[in-house]
């Protein structure tokens, strides 16, 4: 176990019917504040409702800062930060899944900042203050409300990039698993993949000599729990307990927990994922389960005793040659993935293999910036080619 | 899984050499702290002169309150809070274990109090201030260092009760692994007893109809890593790894991870314990090794599918019998208990049989108090029955 620092303040509200206290929870922050929201699902299935009534309880002016897309871009983040300047707001609140509440911390940093706020997604500027940001999550994957990450895409270049900040994590996040039963099984099936490569890439670093028993068992115990709750959800939407689960399962797997101790994680899925996403506007989830089978075939030699580890305690495979189990878990995993619903190759997602030099080189750009220099364009381009 | 909150904001710094940091974090909460610590350990150990740098470094004004002992008791607490009022004391630094944290909330929650502080125990005040509290931990057990609760022996009756609330949760607790190294085979064993308790007796509430599989492998995970780390540590008092993965453990063990979504988790080993521990001044860890199994002989029947579930996932038994399960998993953890040196009788822990009557009598007061209506001095007198 590395040194570390686990610093993570949030205060979770979690349950049935507990949406009715964002109002008061909010007020304790700021009495105007700025509403920040989707493509109007919230109002189809009573979220929007719930929020409005209990803001209006507290008293709360608010200003409503709706059409956050999936894969949410700078330009609208820019917009909302004109708005919260202009109008004074004192807190966000976000009413969304991952791109909403990104959206929303990127709007709460650029709004206490007196120079683009692309400048801290480049580390030219660090965050030093931003507006309070709640949110009711209406989404489990990102673990974005509770956590002080977002990622945002710039669309000039197709450049999807991150933040992170004590300042921007969220205050309180209240979460009602029974939002998600209007869910759909597409979704549902890529907060899964977000959910496990967010612990995977963690757990495939956690080597010796510091490696940690502990962490490695609270991985594999979560990733149990979401694999089973996602194929209960997948065969009954409105299952509260399987959604529960998975609400809870998702923020303890990106929230800090899985990785202490494991030093600085770096997620080359997740970048290399950035790049497909930004460029074809594809789900994230439906990006990761082509990229992680693709990276995990890449590094198989060099980590074949952590892909056995997982074999044996997440998919009881035997036998006890290394390789071979490595070998059964990225077909294990593919094969999890496929039936759930979620792509595996870049075909089924939609993208030309042509394209493989097209998104090397967009990744190549965020790997500079994350610091991940073994991850050249040809580097990136040879995960890809185990993508196809 | 039940509705809950989850509201956890204790920074925790954790590992090698990180002790030399604790003069700047407490800076951040005022100049003039309170320095509680025990017997004097810390001042064989290193410690001492580590903190005391530090805070030197940061140009703290120090005044000192040692003297804790384990099993603290209210009077000592009380004499530090005349100090902090009397002193203007701004921050209150615990270096210690369980019962110096304790102790030092204690304080910080009754100098901004103007009523006798026992009031917070018998539930007949609330706490709503509190001086700042920090930590620098020297034993893992309590969870003490990140969780909002601390116990006190009030002298008068041999009453030991508990606080719970945010306001005196630590704001930081600096975590070095190195300083568990002197920690002597009893103490590291009853360290392990306590941490294994507190999960236990949230495991064993985990019923349907909203049992969480989530939570139950979490505790697995930390049960069994907390088992392998003992015995290494038994073994090798100076293995780091081993220590810091306890030190973590004990953590997670009772910090709100393990019992999150399980409803009001009622402690009754505790509470009988604490009557063990008030009346006879024996270690906690050694009267729950008593109790915990004693307990669980005691709700054999009610609770057969939980023990069950503990025998074949701990440790490892076969049968598909529920009950014999059940059997075994006591006979596997007493004979764990046993293994480490803790003591699994009354006799061994040095407690006449023929006391029964009395320990019963003072636990059956705490009971009323904590709400714990099923556990009169009768069925108390029953559970320790099960401990001869």
């Amino acid at each position: 176990m590395q040194n570390f620092i686990f610093e993570n303040p949030t205060k979770i509200i979690f349950g049935r019917g507990q949406i009715r206290r964002i109002g008061a929870e909010t007020a304790r922050f700021g009495g105007k504040i700025l509403l920040v929201y989707g493509q109007g699902s919230i109002k189809k299935n009573g979220v929007y409702d719930q929020v409005m009534a209990s803001l209006g309880e507290a008293g709360l002016a608010v200003v409503e800062f709706p059409g956050v897309r999936p894969n949410p871009v700078l330009s609208h983040a820019v917009e909302g930060i004109a708005i919260a300047k202009r109008e004074g707001i004192e807190a966000v609140l976000a009413v969304g899944g991952g791109s909403v509440i990104d959206t929303a911390k990127t709007i709460a940093a650029g709004a206490r900042a007196d120079h683009d706020v692309w400048d801290f997604f480049v580390y030219r500027q660090t965050i030093r203050a931003a507006l309070p940001v709640l949110t009711v999550a209406t989404v489990s994957a990102s673990a974005s409300e509770m956590n002080a990450a977002a990622v945002i895409t710039n669309e000039e270049g197709c450049r999807k990039y991150s933040i992170r900040s004590l300042h921007v994590q969220p205050k309180v996040s209240i979460l009602d698993p029974s939002v998600l039963f209007g869910l759909d099984g597409r979704y549902s099936a890529y907060s899964a993949v977000d959910v496990i490569t967010h612990m995977l890439e963690g757990y495939f670093n956690n080597t010796e000599p510091e490696a940690s028993p502990l962490q490695d068992r609270l991985v594999e115990g979560l990733m149990k729990t979401v694999m089973e709750a996602t194929e209960r959800i997948l065969a009954t939407p409105d299952d509260y307990r399987a959604r529960a689960e998975m609400m809870w399962a998702s923020i303890l797997a990106f929230n800090g927990l899985t990785t202490a101790g494991m030093g600085q994680v770096s997620l080359p899925v997740h970048m290399i994922e950035h790049s497909l996403s930004a460029l074809y506007d594809i789900p994230h989830g439906a990006g990761l389960s082509v990229v992680l089978p693709g990276w995990m075939s890449r590094r198989q030699g060099e980590k074949a005793g952590r892909f056995a580890r997982l074999a044996r305690e997440v998919f009881g495979v035997e036998t006890t040659d290394d390789d071979e189990a490595a070998r059964r878990a990225i077909v294990a995993l593919k094969r999890w993935f496929a039936s759930i619903g979620a792509p595996v190759t870049l075909a089924e997602a939609g993208i030309p293999a042509d394209d493989i030099d097209r998104i090397a080189e967009n990744a190549e750009e965020l790997a500079q910036i994350w610091g991940l220099k073994d991850y050249t364009r040809r580097e990136i381009g040879a995960v890809l080619a185990w993508c196809v």
